[in-house]
């Protein structure tokens, strides 16, 4: 091993999973070395605030204040950068590293969402590696899952439980009964859930990890823009009850789709929305702070992979596994082909798709109200699976909720613009489709 | 991609695996050629029997009745052996191949559980690929997983679904409430178990692939011979009953652990057995044929992978998969780090286990049995959980199926020893681990 020169990192960013990496490098070194066929070392760190209490002894590593000086330095072989945000100092860097050939590894979801397929060209023409398991799915090697493992396989769909919170507080809300804003309340006391917990909770945080995989699976070009996205914060503890009743969880689901005409790809699906998932679904089983990933391929069938999405030890243990990779010289392009061969997909018409869906109103507790909600359902073409009439318990009201049969999911829209100027409904209808 | 030379294969073995193989490449071609960087071509196939019919068409490749003069052939860039069988013709190929440097591409576990550690230090030798994604679970990408996904992590314990046929036969065990020899039977006509099954039931199946896990989990040298193996004749499907009712599911379970001792290793334990599964554990929800491996890190976590583990798309999923990183050329050692550096290990002292296990008497209906077991139970010191007695079903017997407390394993060899001479009872009682 030691006619081989160690690897030297600089690492950007000192929050948890910069903690994290410099701990793991401390405590698994040895090991990391043997799997890597040669010593890593960290030559140099930076963050926004030297005199932060980061909990972790970082006095035998060299202080830089300004980062923009390491993309250029020698004794540098590999930038990590773990500061986040899309824009900014991140992505300054980013290019700085690239345009510089210098390899650059990142847990940066959002900023490879946004420039991703930018940084990606950079990278290619300056020959070195760009990587980014810790974005997507934390801990779980997806990425790499999809870009290797997978990679014989024509992908027909992808999707998954990307954004722990959200898992978190659905699954809370399902084993306590308690209401979205109270179990939301916990989560951030208890840290699960940010003091702005905005990026997590209406799913952007899981779209722009949609993105990513979408782009692996299907060999499109980033489309952060055109994931449709609907978070959690309408989710009531009675629609997590009575999917319950019927067969399913509720889960926030993030799901690409390429659709195909004749073995040529029309047009892309993303959307991030809570769906209804069948209890018999290995999604159905993933609870708390979990991530789970599922790939459709053509040849393999259904992978399904599982584990956890955030934290300092999972993310931690992504990072090294780009930077293991680095060290290997076993890395390519980016998004598992040259960025040029990308294929810019337009979006596909979500009119024209089919399911089946769940469809819940909470209603004021009178006769005929029943019949009203029938009548649209029948008018819009749309045939009932089951159906469960509540009377009004605590504060919610008297709810119908109800499963669709398979069917155009254009005839649900159609639904709620007949039953739109109707007084018998307290609020506008929940709609989540069945994940099948 | 026209600037690249195709990466030229040779295909050996054109049974199920080896005609997926051709399938896929031909129905996937130009998409695999865009991850991979360059166009895949066979130009060579090989197998016993010419004139078998294999219900595809090969009439295009080049037929060789002789492989052993593909090794040395300048116009073939990797040779894919889908013969299988530890030794014989398979073993020739391989060390042919990688004595002459001609990368090789594999998905015979029986060869790589007994050969493996000789076949990448002639790899390494030689440097080039030696590659086996599709030896271990079949379509999921778990060596790749294991080798560079977790590959920041001390693995503590790797565990999982390694055999297809016997999930298969106790998962329809367990939904039908069949005897084993009856479902074993309905297998084989559906083609789910072979007309010779006890590579499978026997757990030989699984224990080959365990010792790879192993290797790659642990950094030690694959140790075949050292698995404690059992497999799941004697599982009743009483016993399946009983243990749902006492929450949990029966599973032909294939777990290794290093065992450390002040951060070194001290002893391998590798074991193939049927264990109890508690419900709410992810394997306890893989059913049918599916496969499923868990890795515990000490950075990432327990990491699960699930998916098909045989069959003609999802193995050659696995081999194109292995194909494409050969042509990438984005492959290491074969075991993580180089030959030399993994170590040989003992096997751990199993005796020195402790954790829970289910034990089932069956018994001779009279007064005074119950007692006779719990007597022994109490003078070995094994103190119990929960127990349940059940008059006798059908021609099962009476049964007595209890639930120890976590305690030292080896106490539960104690009570079969206590009871040895016992004729209350009317067979072996059954031992099975829970897995915690």
């Amino acid at each position: 091993m030691n006619d081989i020169a160690p690897l030297r990192l600089a690492i950007v960013g000192l929050g948890t999973v910069g903690g994290g990496v410099i701990r793991l490098l401390e405590e698994n070194g040895a090991l990391v070395a043997r799997r890597a066929g040669r010593a890593i070392e960290v030559v140099a760190i930076s963050a926004r605030d030297r005199g932060k209490d980061r909990g972790v002894d970082l006095s035998h590593y060299e202080w830089v204040d300004d980062m923009a000086s390491l993309p250029s330095r020698a004794d540098i072989d590999v930038v990590v950068e773990l500061i986040g945000g899309a824009d900014g100092p991140a992505l300054t860097l980013a290019r700085q590293c690239l345009t510089l050939g210098k390899p650059f590894v990142t847990a940066n979801k959002a900023m490879i969402a946004h420039h991703g397929l930018d940084l990606a060209h950079q990278a290619e023409k300056s020959g070195v590696a760009l990587k980014y398991e810790a974005a997507v799915a934390g801990g779980i090697p997806v990425i790499k899952g999809l870009r290797e493992g997978a990679a014989a396989n024509r992908i027909k769909r992808v999707y998954g439980i990307l954004n722990g919170t959200c898992n978190y507080i659905l699954s809370t809300m399902e084993r306590e009964g308690k209401a979205f804003s109270d179990v939301l309340a916990d989560a951030q006391r208890l840290g699960y859930a940010e003091a702005d917990p905005t990026f997590d909770i209406d799913g952007i945080d899981a779209a722009h990890k949609l993105s990513i995989l979408s782009s692996l699976s299907f060999g499109t070009e980033i489309d952060f823009p055109s994931v449709d996205i609907t978070g959690i914060r309408h989710v009531l503890a009675a629609d997590i009850r009575e999917a319950a009743a019927l067969g399913f969880k509720v889960r926030l689901v993030a799901l690409a789709e390429c659709e195909a005409e004749g073995g040529r790809n029309i047009g892309l699906f993303q959307r991030v929305h809570p769906m209804l998932v069948p209890v018999d679904h290995p999604l159905a089983h993933v609870d708390g702070a979990l991530n789970a990933v599922v790939a459709e391929g053509n040849f393999v069938g259904r992978l399904f992979f599982q584990g956890a999405g955030a934290g300092e030890g999972p993310t931690a243990s992504a990072v090294v596994a780009d930077i293991i990779d680095v060290a290997r010289d076993e890395y390519g392009p980016a998004f598992a082909m040259p960025a040029e061969w990308l294929q810019r997909q337009v979006k596909a018409d979500a009119g024209q798709r089919t399911g089946r869906a769940y469809m819940r109103f909470r209603v004021k507790d009178r006769p005929g109200v029943l019949a009203e909600i029938t009548a649209a359902m029948r008018d819009a073409n749309v045939s009932i699976e089951s159906v469960i009439q509540r009377a009004a318990v605590e504060d919610e009201g008297a709810l119908v909720a109800l499963v669709t049969h398979q069917g155009a999911l254009a005839c649900i829209d159609d639904v709620l613009r007949r039953l739109g100027g109707s007084d018998s409904l307290v609020d506008t209808p929940m709609v989540m489709h069945i994940l099948d």
